[in-house]
C-alpha cells in the first residue's frame, strides 16, 4: 500500500536528520536563542532580499495561523478567507478561539480576489457586525491553485487602499514557488504581503513553519505572543537546524520541485487516460475524477482521499506528492489506472 | 565555557536520533495517527499500570498547560498555584490567555498544601470572584523541591473533598521520581491526580510532553482541544518515536537518574566547600549560595542563573542538570569551587 | 417624523415607569438579591407553568445570548445559525469574542430545520473541524417569521437526538406569541428547549431579557457568568421591578398583541395598495415592496429602514411597529400609501 | 432596619425619574444615537473643559473595565492593580476572561504608588512573562481613601516615562471629588489619566457609568467593543437622560456632597464614642472598629457589612453612605452607638 494522501506521512529529508545528529551536543540556549536559529533567520532574510523583516520559527501551521493572526488583530477585527481556507474549516476554530470572526467567501479556484473582498466590505457598515481587517490567502490555496504576481500585487493594492493587512498562509509555498506556471519569486512576497510563512512541515521537515513579518507595525512583542500561545521551543535550536538546512543551498526549492514533478508525472498519466479534473491545480495535489470502479481497483494498492463525489458513477479523488514520493510509485500508480482503464474499455 | 543553565541546552539521546532515522521513509498516516504514536502511548499505560487512562502527546509545557487546563475548566473556574509555578510567572499569561485567573499562594518550599488550598476557598465566598477549581502542583517543582506519597495523598484527598481538580506539571517529573527522597512511583500518580505531564523535552527528547487524563469527565473531545490550541502536530510520529524510546526499555528513568546523580555531585561538592543552599531540593535543580567572589571566578568558565541575591556579599545561583550533563565537567566545577575558595581562605 | 425603525424608539410603558416610581425608596440589596426581582422570578416560573427552570435577568439582547453560549459550550463547540441570526451578523462577533465559531446556514424564510442542521452534521465530521453543539433559533426571527409548535418538536426531537442544545433568543417572543398564526403557549417552550430568553426591551421595558434556563446542567453557577460578563446590575431591582409590571397581569401580552395590531394595519394597507413582500412575516416587522418613488414620498414624513433592493424600480422596505405605536400614526401612513399610489396612477 | 451596607440600595434620584417620564414618549434613534445620549455627552465635555475626549455610557462598573481595558491591551499586556482592586477580587475573573493578566500589588491604603509600579516592571523582564501595560486605580478606593493631585500627577509621570496607561475606576468619583481632602477638580482628570470612569450608578443613577477616553491612540472603534461586549443598551437614552440630568447643573456634586456630609456625621460619632478606624478613609465610606457587644446590638436595627476581623473582641465593620442616605438615620445610628456604649460603661 502506497500512499498519496498527504505530504507528511514519512519524517524529514535525511539531511535534516544529519544536521541534527551532528549539532546534538553543542550546548545553546534556548527559546530560540541558539546559533542555529539565528543562522537560519539569517539565510531565510538573504533569500527573501530584506534584512528589514521579522522572521519567527514555529512548529506547524494552526499554531502559526492563530499566534500570528490574534497578534494582528483587535478584539473586533475580523478574518476574511475563502471557505475552503484552512482557517476557516479545518483548524477547529483556532481563531475564533483566539476571538476573531473568520468571514468566508465561496470561490471556485481556492483563490480571493479584490472585487470579492469589497462586496464583504460593502456589508460590514458599522459597528453591529465585526471590522474585516485582515485578508487570509493560502498559497498554494488548499485545492492546490496558484497566485501570480499580478493577481497578488491587485491584492496587495487593495488591502493597501482598504487599510487591510494581507496575510499568506504558506504550508505548501514551496510548491507554489516550484509551479511550472508560478512567475512570483520568494523575495517578491515580502514587499507584497504583510506577514506570511514558509512551510517547513510539508516540505521535508520533521515540523516547522518560518513566519516572517513584513509590516513593521505588527513586529512589536511578538516574542511574548509566541510564549503565550505555547509555541516558544525550549530547544527552539530544532527549528532553526532544519530551517538552515533546508535554505542554505536551496534543499527547499529542490524537495518541492521533486514533489511538483511526481504531481506532473500523475497529472500527465491521469489525462492520457482521459481522466478529467475537478480543478487546474498546477502544484503538488491534483483532483482527478476518476470512475467509481476505478478508485475500487486503485484503493487495493494505493491510498489516497477522495475528495467529493461528482456524480453516481464518479467522485474526484486528492492526490498528493512530496519531497519524499518516489518516482517509480508514481509510475506504477500511472501504469495502474492504464492498465485499469484499458482492461475495462476491452470489456 | 560550560553551561549549567538549563536542562535543554543539547538536542535529543542519540537513541533517540537513531529511532528518528531508522523510521524516516515508514510512511504513516498524520496527526497522532500513526503507530509509533500507538505503541508510545500503549507502552506509557503498562508503565503507568493503568489503561483506563487517556494519553496524548504535546510539544511543550506551556503548551501542555494551556492546552488541558483550558479544556478542564468552566469560565469562571479558576487555578491556584504557588506564586512560583510556571503558569502564575514564566508562561506569559497563557492560562489566563484562555480566559481563567490564577490565583497564587506565597510558599517557601515551592509547594501547595491542604491548608493553603483551604485559605484561598475561604477567600473565595460567592458569584462575584471566581471559583476556585484546578489546583496546579509541579513535581519536581519550579524550585527543585519534590512531593512525597503522603503529601500528594492529602492534596488528592482534600482536593475531592471540595470537589477540586488536582493537575501536575511533569515537566521534570523523571528527576522528581528518581531523586532519593522520593516514594512515589509512576504508577502511583495516574490514581492520585486527576491528570498530569510527563516531561519529554528536559529528559532527553527533542521535544515532546505526555498529557495522562486520569478522570474520565475530563477526557471526552481532548483532540478537539489539540487542534484548536495548534497542539496537533502534522507528524504527531515524531513525538510518538521519542516517547517509545524513552520508555520501550527505561531509558527514560536512566536519564533522570543521570541527571540527579550529576547534582548529587554539585551537592556534594558545594557542601564540602561549606556553602549552603537556598531550598532543599533533592532533584536536578540545586541553589547554592556563593559568595559574590566565588560567583564572579565561576562565571570565567561556565554559565548558570543568578537566582537572587541574598544579602551584600551573597547570592544564590541555580545549577541545573541534565541527562546529558558531562561527569567531567561536574567534578570539574566542584574542583573549581573548592580551590576558588581555598585560595581565598589563604589569603 | 414618525418613525417606524424599530421597536425600541420610545422609552418603557407608563405602568413601569410608575412601579419604579413607587418603589423608589425601599432599601434593597443589590446584584438581583432584592425582593421585585424574587417576584418577578416567581410570576414568571408561574407564568411558565414549570417552577424547575432557573432564570436570570439581564441588560440587552447581545448579552444575554454572549453570556448564556459562553457558559454553556466547551472551547470546541460552535453555534449553528441562519446567516440571518442576530449573531451570525450583528453582535458585532460577541460569540466569537467568547471563543466560539457560528457556523451560519442561508434560508429563506429566517428559519432553522432538521434536514439544514444535519447538513452542518454532516460536514462536521473529526477533530480538525469545531464541533456543532448549540442550535440557536430566534421566534420571531430576524425577518418577523414564527416558529410553530410542530416545527419547534421537531427541532427539540432532532437537537436532543443529535445531543445538540437547543436556544431561543427571545428578543421579540411577545410578538412571536401573539400572532394570528401562533400556536405556541409561553408555557409550552420550556418543554422544547434547553434555554431561551423572554425579551422586554423590544416590548416595553427600558431594558430587560428575562433568561431561562430549562436543561439542568446548564445552570449551575450561572450566577457567575453574569458576573464575569458584566452582566449582574447593581441595582438588579431595575430588572426586577419591570418584569414583574410586566407580567403580573399579562401587561406583556397586552403589549405584544398591540405591536401586532399595528403591524396588522400596515400590512393590510400595503396590500390593498397592491404591495407585495418579501417576506410572509406575522409579527411586527413587515417587508412590502414598494416602487422607490412611493419610497421616497413617505420618507418625508415617516421614517423606516430601506432593507434591501429588489429590482430597479422598487425595494423592500421595513417597518417595525411596537407596544407604542400610536395607531393614528398608522393609519396616516396607510392612507398616505394610498393616495401616493393613487395619484401616480392618475398620472 | 435601616442598611448601610451600600451605595445602591435605593432606586434613582426623583429628578432622574422625572427626566425619564417627562422624555418618555419621545422617539429616538436607538444605541446611543438620540439627542439625550448627546446632549450627556455635550455636558459632560463642558464639566471636563476637555472637548477632545470621547465619551461612552455604559450600565455598570464591571462592564466599563472589561470593556475598555481589554480593547486597549494587545494579547500579552497585563493589568497592575492593588490587591483590594475590583479588578483583581471582586469582578469574577473578568478582565482575566477577555485573555489579560491582572497584576495585584499589596498595600496599605488602596492606593498605589510609582515605587510598587516599579517593582512590578523590575519582575516583568522578558517575553516569558506578561508585559504590564496598564496600571489600574480607583478613586475613591475599595477602601474608601482618595488620591490627592500630587499622587496623580505623579503616576502620570511614572506611566508616561515608563509607556504606561493609566486608568481610573470612577465608580465613586463623586464621593471622592467632594472629600474634605480632595485637591482634584474634575476638569484635572482627563489631563492626568488615559481614560477613567464616571459612576453613575452608585452617585443616584438607576444605572450609567460615563468612560472617558481620553488618550487619542486608545479612541478608535470604541463603539465596536461596546457591541461586542453587549454593553451597547437598545435604549442607549436611558443613560444619557439620565447623565444629563446628573450633570446639567450639578446634581451629581450635590448627591456626592449629601453621602459624604452623612459619612462625616457617622464618622464624628464613631470618634465620640472613642472607636477608632481601620483606615483614614475621608469619603463615603467608613470602617470604623467596633467591640463586638456593639455590633450584635446595632445589628438589631441596622444592616452593614462586617468587614475584617481586628482581635478576639472587636471587627471593623464598613458603614456606607449615598445620595439617598437619610440623615435623621444616620443621627439615630450615632445616637444608637452612644447609648449602647454608654450602658455598657455604666455597666
Amino acid at each position: 500500500m502506497y500512499s498519496f494522501k498527504n505530504d507528511y506521512a514519512e519524517g524529514a529529508h535525511p539531511r535534516i536528520l544529519q544536521a541534527l545528529m551532528e549539532s546534538n551536543f553543542v550546548q545553546e540556549d534556548g527559546y530560540g536563542g541558539d546559533q542555529f536559529t539565528q543562522k537560519a533567520i539569517d539565510i531565510l532574510k538573504q533569500k527573501l532580499e530584506n534584512t528589514e523583516v521579522d522572521i519567527h520559527l514555529l512548529s506547524g501551521g494552526t499554531q502559526t495561523n492563530l499566534t500570528a493572526i490574534s497578534a494582528f488583530l483587535r478584539p473586533h477585527e475580523a478574518v476574511i478567507a475563502t471557505s475552503a481556507g484552512h482557517v476557516f474549516t479545518h483548524e477547529t476554530g483556532a481563531i475564533e478561539a483566539t476571538g476573531h470572526k473568520v468571514i468566508s467567501v465561496e470561490t471556485e479556484d481556492g483563490k480571493l480576489n479584490p472585487a470579492q473582498i469589497k462586496e464583504v466590505l460593502d456589508l460590514h457598515t458599522d459597528e453591529h457586525m465585526v471590522k474585516p481587517k485582515l485578508v487570509y490567502i493560502s498559497n498554494s490555496t488548499e485545492i492546490g491553485s496558484i497566485y501570480n504576481k499580478r493577481e497578488l500585487t491587485d491584492l496587495k493594492e487593495f488591502c493597501k487602499e482598504h487599510n487591510l493587512l494581507l496575510y499568506m498562509d504558506g504550508a505548501r509555498l514551496g510548491s507554489a514557488l516550484c509551479s511550472t506556471e508560478n512567475d512570483l519569486k520568494l523575495s517578491d512576497i515580502s514587499t507584497l504581503v504583510d506577514a506570511f510563512y514558509i512551510g517547513g512541515t510539508k516540505n521535508g521537515a520533521l515540523l516547522g513553519e518560518a513566519l516572517v513579518i513584513c509590516r513593521n507595525s505588527l513586529k512589536e512583542d511578538f516574542r511574548f505572543q509566541l510564549k503565550q500561545k505555547g509555541a516558544l521551543l525550549a530547544k527552539g535550536r530544532l527549528l532553526g537546524i532544519q530551517f538552515y538546512e533546508l535554505f542554505k543551498d536551496d534543499l527547499f526549492a529542490e524537495l518541492a520541485q521533486h514533489a511538483n514533478d511526481m504531481a506532473a508525472i500523475l497529472r500527465a498519466g491521469c489525462s492520457a487516460a482521459q481522466l478529467s479534473f475537478l480543478i487546474d491545480s498546477p502544484s503538488n495535489q491534483i483532483f482527478p475524477i476518476l470512475p467509481n470502479y476505478l478508485i475500487t481497483e486503485l484503493q487495493k494498492s494505493y491510498s489516497f482521499l477522495i475528495w467529493e463525489k461528482v456524480d453516481s458513477t464518479h467522485s474526484a479523488i486528492r492526490l498528493v506528492t512530496s519531497w519524499a514520493t518516489k518516482e517509480e510509485e508514481v509510475r506504477s500508480f500511472v501504469k495502474a489506472i492504464k492498465q485499469i482503464v484499458d482492461a475495462k474499455r476491452v470489456i
